[in-house]
């Protein structure tokens, strides 16, 4: 009988308001009982691995998630001090207000961190958290992901710090809405944002996914650097 | 007792005389007895992933290899008639002539494929084939990975037919050139191949390692598309 147990793990992030989160939950058993952890568990025999992560996500935040995206098995011996244990990560990306989180059946409390302040982390969650950090920007540039997670119509500016936020470095403004617009999956439109920062009000935008996936079809692919 | 047994996979792609081969293991055992399959198997408790797939591949086809790049985890329910068994995929990219491949313990029969004329592949491997080759085709545009594969002078043609073999498409030649060099990861050598195919004898180039790792230091990011 095999003795090593399959688990999985979910790094969900979170956008929102210029800050980029990730959810945790503190341990409420051993080992690293008190700490931080990702949410994740044991896959069940008769269970899809897809299934079991959105499973325990549920049970642990109460995160309702419909995609979440394969990162990486993690499998070193001695990840976990208890028995061998491998684990297969999945992530995804939400808007925090999505979800009022708490803490379900498995976990103690539950949290949004900040990515830029986070508290150790139980097991080798830190090593997985820089490995989905690292899928996320190198994912950004070559796929709008993060229109999702804007309003339906906003300020340039809104996309623009998005960007920002999450990899983590200043953009080239300019450069940046040219490659942007020129891409041609955003429509401008007639209206314009309440002038609520210093300046000229900006012209509102809308991300029109219809275009961008014929786009896809065509075989034309999405890039920003 | 967990009763999901771990497995792993590995698809070793061979790249010669513009064609594009992945090693297969004929089984000797039921399921599947007598199908081609990729080589593969159990992971031991104390071994790491990626020691037990240089394993099984070394067991099964003789091939030893060094650096082979997690794939994807394949652990649908009901992927293994016997029982639930999930598979870490590993892939990597070779030159079939620096192994002389052969059929070891486990497997009765192991030989090269044209990924273009493959067999009928037990479980849900030609799945598993068809993400290996979708992400070896990604990772060609964004890391100079076929330069490996080429001697260490060759003529730029021979460049142009790894892309367009393993890309499976016709290259724009000219675009290709310009685009390759101006990356200035080849050094155009003041040596000419002797002229063999029709036309005019081409300079030689050879790949510049260094210059390609101080690039990649500085954040230069190498792209063919």
């Amino acid at each position: 009988m095999s003795k090593i147990k399959l688990a999985t793990d979910a790094i969900v992030f979170g956008y929102q308001h210029s800050q980029l989160f990730v959810a945790l939950v503190k341990r409420k058993y051993p080992p690293f009982k008190g700490q931080w952890a990702l949410p994740g568990g044991f896959v069940l025999e008769n269970e899809n691995l897809e299934t079991a992560v959105k499973r325990e996500l549920r049970e642990e935040t109460g995160i309702h998630i419909n995609y979440l995206e394969q990162l990486y098995t993690f499998g070193e011996t001695g990840r976990d001090p208890r028995r061998r244990v491998v684990s297969v990560a999945y992530f995804g990306l939400v808007r925090p207000k999505d979800f009022k989180i708490k803490a379900a059946t498995d976990a103690a409390e539950v949290a949004w961190f900040d990515v830029k302040k986070l508290p150790p982390l139980a097991f080798d969650h830190k090593k997985i958290m820089k490995t989905a950090l690292g899928r996320l920007r190198a994912k950004l540039t070559y796929q709008p992901i993060g229109l999702n997670l804007l309003d339906k119509k906003f300020p340039f500016g809104d996309l623009e710090r998005l960007y920002s936020t999450i990899l983590d470095k200043k953009i080239d403004r300019r450069n940046f809405r040219k490659k942007f617009l020129k891409f041609g999956i955003l429509d401008e439109l007639d209206e314009y944002a309440s002038a609520i920062d210093k300046g000229r009000p900006g012209k509102l935008f809308s991300f029109d996914k219809r275009k961008y996936n014929a786009l896809r079809k065509e075989g034309i692919l999405f890039e920003i650097r």
